[in-house]
């Protein structure tokens, strides 16, 4: 604890790039490496989930994500759950370029209503391609689309939001009470964006699955200049690792997983997302570099079309291979942009772990 | 304290920029939060005052800011006050660009000498208008206007300079005594720039019935490279907190209000203030990105035409919207630059704070 | 240790930019320093090695470096023993600018074979010159060509890798048993990269004589970006001189020589490699600035043409004089990029060292 | 003291930039601030001298730095001493620009031989203009030409290197002894740079007058990247702050002058270094940008020529306005650059020192 001043203390926090793992003494070869993640029901060829955003998900990308060994999370409050057919709205959206006008589009194109029956079609869709299902709603209308998202038969349901506490207020209507929601829904719940310990525990005993980590996105989040609050996500995944392990005593052997969520923009921090503690990591602008991305070029999160106060920008991404290629590669590009699952097993070959597990136990350094 | 070398020992002091604000484990709906704030007699409907300088604040903006809700502060030693009609003189500047020789002709513009006829009726022009009026002057012009302004009737009165103490040495007239100013001042005044605990009390112990934390601004300020004098703004606000604290038991219960006056660029920097135990922040380049202010584009405080040693830059600003859609929103920008009352209970909404008086406990993180 | 969270702890490392030489009381004349390095049977004009990267070493550059009076190291599994012929190879890439597709371009170049007889041809080139030959493979292939190499009769034999370690584990083949390896060897060994003192005081005891401290390079690497794992070199080179301290008492007095290896982009680079702790450092980006290098102006080292992971640039480098003047001077640049025998030397002169060995001790500071 | 590994430990040292002042409780007039400066015999108007660069002072500089109230020290191993007629080659410099060539092209320019009826020459111009009579000298040359210069009477000798020591060691010659040396001058010495506390105290032994603080000078000295060697300028203060008041009492109340020497590009910067400790403070950057300066825009040290291993560039410098108006003002930049004189008075008033004695005991900050 440092003092701010006369009336003040605070504690350092750390983000990915402010740490680094050093080499060990041992090292393993490529193929002694195991990377799967298992996470309810269902085993993963690695931990990694797709971000439910319209520039990175698509039913389409989805299913590719999920064909390739991972987690393809579809946005149903996004573009394909308010539009029939959102392939214009994305052509014209990928011809806006860097346009001022854009954040006050964004708020025109996100004002049109969610449609029940599109969710609906949507999840089908992926489900008939025989991969996992996962889709996510923010907690403000988690409520109102639970039963259609039961009825589809979902593998994961994610509640995600920029913050999301176990303990919310509210004056006009009843709060969401996550307990009682996900003890309700028979789909096995992932929820966050958590930041603290004591947030990670309290979504832990709601009887989540999993817990995101993390405050809202990614490098076009500019929560931290709107809203003056920030997330450095080694510490934060660093102490819901903590929640994990005092829950796992607490509830005799309940494991919740933590996946990182957001500020994860190349393969390298990933790899220190794990070794700070987590079980897997949520990726979006890596995705959103791909070919075959449905933001063609273009990235943005639900931070970017908020009706009153957008706190994300819209951002182009150089465009590095197909999603195939920067999952599994191989990587034409020397910048940490492709191969992701390659770029993680060879990490803990180079410093000599066998799983994910174990490896996150290595040793940080502060650079 | 870490040693700088064998004879000297100094305390890391903190920007607004080296902390940050994490989530809390509570959520609040954005209705449940009360942004009042309550300054002597008056009500405001949220905690923002516009900063007497000539880019920000005419007659009229500063009728439109408190028509919205909030202080406006006039410059009375400024264009206004100079100049039978300052507008010509505002249309010169926009149109001057960039060019080097600006600072001398402000310091041209500004070698005209005030008038109090103009100070009266600029101040009569915003009451006539049924909103808050408060105008400023620097210390060294205070008293010579004092009887001026206590003619007109003001809410508030503001002494603000680079470096106000109440402790001034002079040799060849006498100076300001400031607590026998402000005893026979029937306005209310608020004093500063001040940057210490020591001064903050002293500031407080005159019977200002607010002080400004500070050091003579903003982005534009090169006071740090003219003078080696600088004010990290988190350090500085959280020791006037501790002041305030001190003096409010001293004083058996006088509440003097902290205001931040300075280095708040963006909405999430006035949060932190808050959060660094600030009651109130008053803002200057934030507003000067407005379409109708006066500055047209352009922005520069006091310490751009001192005569003889100019410590601050005329800077072009970005304009963004109206004052209106500055302070109170809807933004369609994504980069915390406008809705700043919104952004305001949006970051007490998220962090599960009612008020900013009980936000101002809020943990701190170093980044 | 600092807190990076609650379950993560972390020591901060340093890097050659986080350290400086303070000057000392004491001054000698730059004809009083000794710079020569005696490693194995063999005594050098300086403590200065070639990388062994294409961009850097050729036969020709590698005797070039040796007649200057330091080692050259030629990369055995690059151009010149894939290719009979490697000039046009080298004319094509540097005619390739700094074009997307470089990458793919390397990779394909570098899928051709590696020929045992090449190998035995350019090393017999070098010895022919009568300078100190050698050579240098990845662990990989260190096995598969020992004989060939101990049939020329090299001084050095150098394995070299972005992670070595003394403790490998596969499970389709039979690592490499570098204690066994290098006893059988009549050739000594120079082996590394390793980052921390457990690694080098296990490859110390393999026998080597000397140990590369690194982690697979210099400016152009991306291992930080892909891998999450960074060496900061300051930190490394002093944990490697603790473990030769510690080996030295262990094996009763072999000595075994910390060679620091990459990011010493300029002469200071080194200086301060050498206060860490380290005996000799070995050079790759400042000699690939050389008018007649084998890059023509273009720098990049194995990890740039990984077949699914590559991790590492190709970079432009501008040329500024011929090898002997970056070596042996006179220098007609400000920049710290040429004459690095002469800048040693004047380090040591002006801090009133007279060899290597004790300027080991002098005392750093912290930027 | 922080570890850099298992067997290096290293203090944190502190820039200029890494510091800074705070304003504290009291405020002064201008008019109550006393800048004189005493040093030997004479007494100056403000603690400045101007570095003996031969961008910066020439006899006619030199002359008109003196009558503002400095101490104006000319280079007399510079141009003037080497060249009958300068002027042409200050005029062929100014026309270079920017090339790359231009490191060479110094070279050959300084490769010709001092003079001393040169010295005698210049010297006495400026005597005759009657100001106080600086020139300065490297350790090499100061014995040579000593009689030269008590020849013609100077206020100051000043012998300036880069890192000048007590102790230096030689073998082909007699080092030079400063103590026996400057007991033997009649002229006082002022002597460095110097860095630490130790060589610092040396000096002072000597007999110097004053030491100068600083390793080789100001923002176009590539030492750092060149020799690795670095002299945070805070800290070196400090240091030698503290060895003035240790000789004090060692030699019964003997006051030797501590002037930091470069790193001073801003007003702010002197009045840090003057709270730092230091006394007095040689600028030579602030002097380059004078529209009368003789280096006409461009800015070179001594080190810019070395012969084998130059050691800084020649830099490019905005004008500002003359000499007269960059000392004593009035200002008409905001940036820092022009009325150092009023600056410092202006630091000392706004924080509430009479003089710079009681101002070096001022608090800092770390930023």
């Amino acid at each position: 604890m440092d003092d701010i001043g006369r009336s003040k203390r605070a504690e350092r926090a750390f983000s990915l790039d402010d740490v680094a793992i050093m080499p060990t003494r041992r090292t393993r070869a490529m193929e002694t490496v195991d990377l799967e993640w298992k996470c309810d029901a269902i085993t993963f060829s690695f931990p990694l989930l797709a971000a439910p955003m319209d520039s990175v998900m698509s039913p389409r990308t989805a299913i590719e994500f999920g064909r390739l060994g991972g987690l393809g999370v579809l946005n149903l409050e996004g573009l394909w759950t308010r539009y029939e057919d959102p392939l214009p709205v994305l052509e014209e959206l990928a011809g806006m370029g860097a346009d001022a006008g854009v954040t006050a589009r964004l708020q025109e194109i996100y004002a049109a209503p969610i449609r029940a029956e599109l969710i609906t079609e949507r999840l089908r869709q992926i489900r008939e391609a025989d991969v996992p299902v996962a889709g996510a709603l923010s907690p403000q209308n988690a409520q109102e689309f639970a039963e259609v998202i039961e009825g589809v038969g979902c593998d994961f349901f994610v509640i995600r939001g920029t913050a999301v506490s176990a303990q919310h207020v509210a004056r006009d209507h009843e709060p969401l009470d996550l307990a009682k929601f996900i003890h309700e829904m028979e789909v096995p719940v992932i929820v966050g964006g958590c930041a603290t310990y004591q947030t990670a525990l309290h979504l832990m005993r709601t009887g989540a699955a999993g817990v995101l980590v993390g405050f809202g996105g990614a490098a076009m989040s500019t929560n931290a200049q709107t809203l003056g609050i920030e997330v450095p996500m080694a510490t934060a995944i660093s102490d819901a690792a903590e929640a994990r392990r005092d829950y796992l005593d607490e509830s005799g052997g309940r494991y919740v997983h933590v996946i990182a969520d957001g500020s994860m923009g190349y393969c390298g921090d990933v790899v220190k997302a794990l070794a700070c503690g987590a079980d897997a990591a949520m990726l979006g602008t890596p995705l959103a570099r791909a070919t075959d991305a449905p933001g063609k070029g273009w990235h943005w999160g639900p931070e970017a079309w908020h009706q009153s106060l957008p706190r994300g920008r819209r951002v182009h991404m150089e465009q590095v291979g197909s999603l195939a290629e920067i999952i599994a590669g191989p990587s034409h590009s020397p910048d940490g942009e492709m191969n992701f699952a390659g770029a993680l097993r060879r990490a803990l070959a180079t410093t000599g772990y066998t799983d994910v597990k174990s490896f996150q136990r290595i040793d940080l350094i502060i650079r």
